[in-house]
């Protein structure tokens, strides 16, 4: 197998199926575009002799029994969904990297010794309904029917009614956790620019960054822009500006892997000549140390009520995303780092800062991820892309790990 | 006449002019509401016995000549247009209590000395058609075709065809300014609420505050909040924030009468996990000395360049309002102060944070304002409130000054 022309071929293929008219991918959970690429990967996978099945709600698996330890799994996969007006790598990609390299390594050695089986999963960006990780999480046995049960699309289409019209469903709820999985590999594009940056091959992911989302609320006073004297104003907009100014210098201070955000800011009536009565805000705080981010999270709630009382206004928080951080299986990453020195790849280790199924999937099977370079760092765009060479090397690094992890005793 | 039962039903007739259904006044220039309140205007000053005319711009004049000095003109009034859902007292309020301090000076001694004139002036408050102060740059020989040839209101309706709809047009340019008037003299609600906590009736205004208004865009790089360290960052918002609160910092410490505002704040793309790569905001600083003004405005500049420069940004700043600071006549400002006291109500001499019709009359003839209280600050919108009985000791001392000008040798 011609591993450059197959791999841009596959992924060329993918992304025909989701264009948006107004730009990249929109391959959305349940759509018709979103079975359509499901049976384009179970057709992969049967070409290549893997028996294929969907779960209840639409993960795809496609698996190659081992020859003398059948009943341990080494499983790798990635999404199959994207974001709207997504790109063209991330999750496709890794569904891709995933059965190539098996393909690869049935062409070149057989059988494995253990069991190689590629999961396609259905859901991960929350990009249509407000739930994410549908695919992982039922993979694992975490998602409940009451997550999804009463919601819908932006255009109001319901949750159940699209899974059903596919012919998916809820899963048994008690159907136990599958025990024959040794590890989970997944590769990702990084969606960062430190690889690039740093000039190297691949990312080496030990550990999955927890995150703390806050939408803060500071209610002061509306008033006219010039004829209310200083010491008369409850500025909701002087009051963001001070705690966020002042926390995203105690992020430096503290410095990596601690990220912190202010993403959004909407104040009211967000008028040139009115003093803003309100702003709502948010904050996006990511650590690979649950309690450093705890601690960062703390410090900047005690920001916020001490300039809330300084300046006379009132507060609402709302933390309503408190994902802890997640370490990769040590075993699982020492394997992807002698697959990436076996290819002679240059490399680093690595936190992810973005969320992927692995963090899903890590508490359950030994779990890690590879990620290759992002160009510019850019994802969840058409523009987001990786020179072709590097995501050869990446199918490779990970055909490598699973080399490691199926073939050898 | 029973001022205060006739004031009452004058601010309730007018209020019944242009009512928005979502709720408050919305009579914007050369609206149908807008002619009715006019003729209604024009009624009330027939009815006194004055000449009444509009100009070619619509504009409207009731006059009564002088019993001594015909040629000596003391002038009273304000605004007739409103802004989208405002109040029942902003402008009409001025104009109605102009047409009532006349008509109980005529009734209680006859023909003045000098002669009396009210305007209503069409337009103030930009609230229809990107341009303000029609009104008043009419008739002080300032407005320019030019300056609304081609402008049209949010409904693509032009400029020019509403003038003409209702038989009004350009002025003819020239046409000299008016050389007989001697004083020009307007009531206004406060908009700030200086009065209200003092506890005083009256604003004797001995000077309208000069403004910039700025819009800054500020370049950066949109970036996954996860992913990205914070020193690969060029955080729009970030560097919004630190300016911001820096400069409001220094306002406090500058003080009264200096105010500034941040009043819009648009990140984008303004999600909770990406780094914004851009803001747009606006600075909006105010002042009765034109050389501080100028000072705080030069510092911000440098404040945003110095920011823009410490975190890797670049900025576009639009200086696109710079009106000078307009003092007030000493000798009208003294006529006020004297009325007010032979009154005997409570006042102070403070300047207007708000701009109005005086700022562009006052270069052209002696002019000053007088302020009513305005209960919690509040106008532009339905809630805008004054006791009537603020109100009617307005007309009474509005009334006292006029007599000043015009009964008094």
């Amino acid at each position: 197998m011609e591993l450059k022309k197959v791999l841009e071929e596959n992924i060329n293929a993918l992304s025909n199926i989701g264009n948006d008219p107004t730009g990249g991918l929109t391959r959305l959970l349940y759509s018709d575009s979103w079975l359509e690429a499901q049976k384009y990967v179970q057709k992969q996978l049967e070409q290549d002799g893997l028996t294929t099945s969907y779960d209840e709600v639409g993960n795809l698996f496609g698996s190659v029994t081992g020859a003398k330890y059948p009943e341990e799994t080494i499983m790798t996969g990635s999404h199959i969904d994207t974001v709207v007006n997504g790109g063209t790598l991330d999750g496709q990609y890794g569904v891709i990297s995933s059965y190539l390299a098996v393909r690869y390594l049935l062409e070149k050695y057989g059988k494995p010794l253990r069991s190689l089986e590629v999961i396609s999963m259905a859901e991960e960006e929350g990009s249509r309904f407000p739930t994410a990780f549908w695919g992982s999480k039922n993979f694992v046995q975490l998602a409940q029917r009451s997550d999804v049960e009463d919601i819908a699309d932006s255009e109001e289409i319901k949750f159940v009614d699209e899974m059903r019209r596919h012919g998916f469903d809820f899963r048994d709820e008690n159907e136990p956790l599958r025990k024959d999985i040794r590890s989970f590999v997944e590769i990702h594009i990084e969606q960062g620019s430190v690889l690039e940056n740093e000039n190297l091959q691949i990312g080496v992911v030990n550990s999955i960054a927890g995150q703390r989302r806050y939408t803060i609320t500071l209610k002061g006073e509306a008033n006219h822009a010039g004829t209310t004297p200083m010491n008369y104003r409850k500025d909701a907009v002087y009051g963001f500006s001070k705690i966020s100014s002042k926390m995203i210098d105690r992020a430096y201070e503290i410095g990596d892997p601690l990220v912190a955000t202010f993403g959004k800011v909407e104040p009211k009536p967000n008028t040139v000549n009115v003093v803003a009565g309100e702003v709502s805000f948010t904050l996006d705080c990511r650590h690979t140390d649950s309690e450093a981010l705890k601690a960062f999270g703390t410090e900047f709630e005690e920001e916020v009520n001490r300039v809330v009382k300084e300046l006379g206004l009132e507060a609402d928080i709302d933390l309503w995303m408190d994902e802890a951080p997640t370490p990769m299986d040590e075993l699982v990453v020492s394997k992807i780092k002698d697959a990436a020195e076996e290819e002679e790849v240059s490399y680093k280790v690595m936190h992810s800062g973005a969320g992927h199924d692995s963090q899903v999937i890590a508490p359950f099977y030994p779990t890690a991820m590879l990620f290759v370079p992002s160009i510019g760092g850019i994802s969840h765009s058409p523009a987001e892309n990786t020179d072709l060479d590097d995501l050869v090397v990446g199918v490779k690094v990970l055909a490598r790990t699973l080399f490691n992890l199926a073939y050898k005793e």
